[in-house]
């Protein structure tokens, strides 16, 4: 009988795939099934020896599981599976309709509650660690402004756009923060910035055999609605070059507060992350917090969940004292 | 009768003055008292209105405080102060001394079980926010290092060294983190830095009449233990321009985890603090946590803790699914 903390997945996308990565770097839990709708022979998972079951069967697993981490998407999956499956385990989601979040938390805890349940919503990046430091930000500094800034992040709409201009084979858009907008923040400014002010949209191109750079670009960049009001940066490259230099998922963002205390001193916080690739982050995220689920449940608390509510030294594989002696 | 939150302060200080400029822009709390070991009529506040007592009867006012902020120093005052203050307050403190904070939390966690009160301790920006953001670095990222730079900050003790030197008339010596090294980091290399190599030394002075330059930068560049070993910058200023420049006290640093997931991808999570003045914003930092403080006792929690077993959203003034819609 291992001592690990048990855990499965629901769903299994590049989010899913995230998450069975992410437990086999953390030595004190185990991946015990993932569960997809998909015919189960059909899901290969990295590791071959962990069993793929039929998501109709998943609550015939509730006493084998610790924590299980739903990793299906925020506009149908996660509405429906949450409520659900939080009647018979403790759950962690990445749910990110921001306007459905309060929503979202109602349906999830009357269920958990009910079933003397966890279930942890919204965990991720952002929401999730922004969302923190966020809070810490307007808090800490009362007196001040928040700006969040995302990129260098690969857009799928808008790359979608450019891959319908005529004359592109291939081709990718990076939205990017903008460094001119970030320098008058870090320099206390306190600016009002529109969230097209704080970004510039970078392209990557392939051509047609043929085609004409120039005619791309100007059908690029006047763009209306996706690149016309943005300062938008068109870049052609080889397909060789394309496949190597842009076929992963990188993201990120900055959150900065910038406030003032006592007599007029600027103060700013800055909190940003470079990540190779996003859904792995997101899954790295998702697996601590799993293990704070389990913690908490074991404390026997209930209901729904955010990332504001756990204490932050229940992610830690640590004990306390450690945790003091390392850290503080 | 008012339903704010009623701290008073221990120690009037930097630190102290700080926490009575950060409770002034909290709407939510309200000072009722200073406490000195010096005479109280010689004690000058922000705040006229506000009362000052000794520290020798701090006893008798158990029942009209909710949250005490300790602001004294952490080499003979905390220890002392905070176990006997334990007894009759919730209390917090900025306690810094590393090596030592396992033994401060057992000398708080008795007296303030006994009492049924709430010690925090090591709360601030370093240990504090920075011990915060190393514990989600190492968590998330488990596959990674951790690299703390401090600066731009003043140096008290360089400070002094350089004003020892034959030929200074004034002197200020900030500790700077290097660029060079943090650019390393960021690009995911993780370097084996020391401390020496992460930092340099920038110092700006007034020469006395007729020193010679030359001489002055020599003896403080090739200063044995404070500065022979790092790369030091010597600048040389006119004292109107060292007293409108050179009084504040600034201070920040960084946090920057360095990690890998899946097949190998970078991640990098970042914090970094650019503070005008340290003390003010320590004491930011403090009057959040006296919120909390005061918002886990409601809750029934006793005994010492760290900013690790704080819940995030009790360090906010608005309600729970206010803090959802807003930040999440």
């Amino acid at each position: 009988m291992s001592n690990k903390i048990k855990v499965a997945i629901a769903g299994y996308g590049n989010l899913g795939r995230g998450v069975e990565s992410a437990l086999a770097q953390n030595p004190d839990m185990q991946l015990v099934g993932v569960f997809s709708r998909r015919d189960p022979v059909t899901v290969e998972l990295l590791n071959k020896d962990v069993p793929v079951y039929a998501m109709a069967d998943i609550e015939q697993f509730q006493d084998q599981v610790d924590v299980m981490i739903l990793c299906g998407g925020s506009r149908s999956d996660l509405p429906e599976q949450g409520p659900y499956l939080a009647q018979f385990f403790n759950t962690v989601d990445s749910f990110d309709t921001h306007a459905k979040v309060n929503e979202h938390f109602a349906a999830l805890d009357a269920p958990a509650k009910k079933a003397g349940k966890l279930a942890l919503l919204s965990v991720g990046w952002d929401p999730g660690l922004f969302s923190l430091n966020r809070m810490f930000g307007e808090t800490i500094l009362s007196e001040g402004e928040t700006y969040t800034f995302w990129g260098k992040g690969l857009s799928q709409g808008h790359s979608d756009a450019v891959r319908r201009v005529e004359g592109v084979k291939s081709g990718v858009q990076y939205t990017l923060p903008s460094e001119a907008a970030i320098e008058r923040v870090r320099a206390g400014e306190q600016p009002e910035l529109t969230t097209r002010e704080k970004h510039i949209r970078q392209c990557f191109i392939v051509l047609d055999e043929g085609a004409d750079a120039e005619t791309v670009r100007t059908s690029i960049v006047t763009m209306p609605d996706y690149f016309a009001d943005y300062d938008t940066e068109v870049n052609f490259i080889d397909q060789a070059t394309f496949e190597k230099d842009h076929s992963s998922m990188p993201h990120g963002g900055f959150v900065i507060r910038s406030g003032v205390t006592g007599s007029g001193n600027k103060q700013t916080i800055e909190y940003s992350l470079a990540l190779g690739s996003n859904p792995e982050f997101t899954a790295s995220v998702l697996v601590a917090y799993a293990r704070a689920v389990h913690k908490l449940a074991g404390l026997g608390e209930v209901g729904a969940k955010t990332v504001l509510d756990v204490p932050p030294g229940l992610l830690s594989p640590k004990d306390p004292a450690q945790l003091r002696l390392d850290l503080l």
